[in-house]
């Protein structure tokens, strides 16, 4: 039974940071997101690729227990993107981008899918992610990634997903852009005002912020020495804060403030090789590890 | 009995931020720090003033319990610092500076002042710091302040003041810039190799981070949603913090977790009101309560 929903990218990457590079190897926001999630919990994902995606794809998906019923193949070829990145490795230069079958791609969400509790919107257009979530019958928690392009190019509809959906995650630079002020705390109120409970800004290397009406939290980034490739980091961190969330079956603030520590674990991990190398090693005894450094790394 | 003795500048300031305005007011790295020092134990200040220096400037030091016969009244007129802050209330801008007395300084510690156990130098030309801390007899802990303009210019001298000082405190522009990282953590562990047990990052609104050769303390910053003036923020951390240590008269990594944490609540009040506004009037129940609200941000 799937216990929460993912939506979003399933691609072949190409990626170079100055400590390695990959060629066409599987990537994607809803990828990472669920291999994220499924740490905790039962992901389905809802995605399309092309007539050229590699079985061995799904195998590693399904040997992870994640549901890949919604994933659709269709004519034509798999989204891909290639990327690098220089020495300040948190940024990202995109070299290319080749929608393919994305560009004719809408969500549906079928069976069991609808009636799941817990659903992530990977970054993907705001109307896709719209669209998505209307066909959701009983969720307890939706959330909604997001990045600069969608701001810049649809942000009446972001604004949608902001008020829609119960989270819309979305960085420091992109929450600035998005409600036009330099403040972080200013940017949070201005998410609590459209309909949402909570506000997450996540700061990269920075950590991240969660705001209520009552107060905030934040959350470290774990100290990382050694970051080898930071593609899918977003993706992870969301993905193990909806699949930690799917398992407890409930939200409130004390298990999003756990939600979020987990997703800052995994999410250091992740960044720790080249694409998913080493997300998809990981495993319980790790993240238990990490997320009791996490206590020491915040006590005073 | 002087406690900590701090070494800085003492200045007439004149700050333009989208929120206010003053001229010609009492600032300078010496007078920040001092005063959130005061609120721990008792400073004395080494720094010099011109002839133009007002009497009620001192008096308003002396009403702190600051010990003020360090301050030496030179021919000349006082330093003086003009700048501006923009929407991205984090970046001042320099609008003029006149060294005056400042260009003859030559940093002279007499009686009691040398036997002080904590030293704190404020950020001024790293020549002058290393001579401030050849004169000291007995310090326990001699933290340094320092800016990307002396990184610029007297990289070689930062460097020895990183090596003499027991702690180089820098922001992470500077830590980056200096040892030519992007990663902080490994700016960190650069200045752990350089006879320090301790390195301290300061992160700005993102906190910051503490490293030792076992591991990393990250300290949050506090969530401030109106930040009014943020000149002094990093003088009142770095006074706060010696001025704790200080009162407990010992330095352990415990005790420096808690400093840091004490230096985040002092700086967060000083950026609340233009100028020395907020921080002159701040006692310490307002300091408590705030140190209690940290332990509830970063609680998980």
């Amino acid at each position: 039974m799937v216990k929460c929903v993912v939506v979003g990218t399933v691609a072949f990457d190409s990626i170079k940071t100055p400590f390695g590079s990959v060629e066409k190897t599987l990537g994607g926001s809803a990828t990472y997101a669920s291999i994220a999630a499924s740490l905790f919990s039962k992901p389905g994902i809802v995605s399309v690729v092309g007539k050229d995606f590699p079985e061995e794809g799904m195998k590693l998906l399904q040997g992870k227990g994640i549901d890949t019923k919604g994933i659709e193949k269709a004519e034509g070829k798999t989204f891909s993107w290639k990327g690098k990145y220089g020495l300040d490795i948190n940024v990202a230069k995109t070299l290319q981008t080749d929608l393919n079958v994305l560009l004719k791609f809408q969500p549906k969400l079928q069976g069991e899918y609808k009636k799941a509790e817990f659903l992530l919107l990977g970054n993907i257009d705001p109307e896709l992610q719209l669209k998505a979530l209307e066909q959701m019958k009983k969720t307890k928690l939706a959330i909604a990634d997001t990045m600069n392009y969608w701001i810049e190019n649809k942000r009446e509809k972001v604004l949608e997903v902001v008020e829609k959906a119960d989270i819309c995650l979305m960085n420091d630079a992109e929450a600035r852009q998005l409600f036009k002020t330099p403040n972080l705390v200013e940017a949070a109120k201005e998410i609590l005002k459209r309909n949402s409970d909570l506000a997450i800004i996540k700061k990269g290397e920075h950590g991240s912020l969660l705001c209520t009406e009552l107060g905030c939290f934040v959350a470290p980034a774990y100290p990382l020495e050694n970051v080898v490739d930071p593609t899918g980091c977003g993706d992870s961190f969301a993905g193990a804060l909806i699949g930690f969330l799917a398992r407890e079956g409930k939200v409130n603030e004390d298990l999003m403030r756990k939600a979020i520590i987990y997703g800052s674990v995994v999410a250091s991990f992740n960044a720790e090789g080249m694409a998913l190398e080493r997300l998809k090693e990981l495993g319980t005894d790790d993240i238990n590890k990490r997320f009791n450094e996490f206590k020491e790394i915040v006590r005073f």
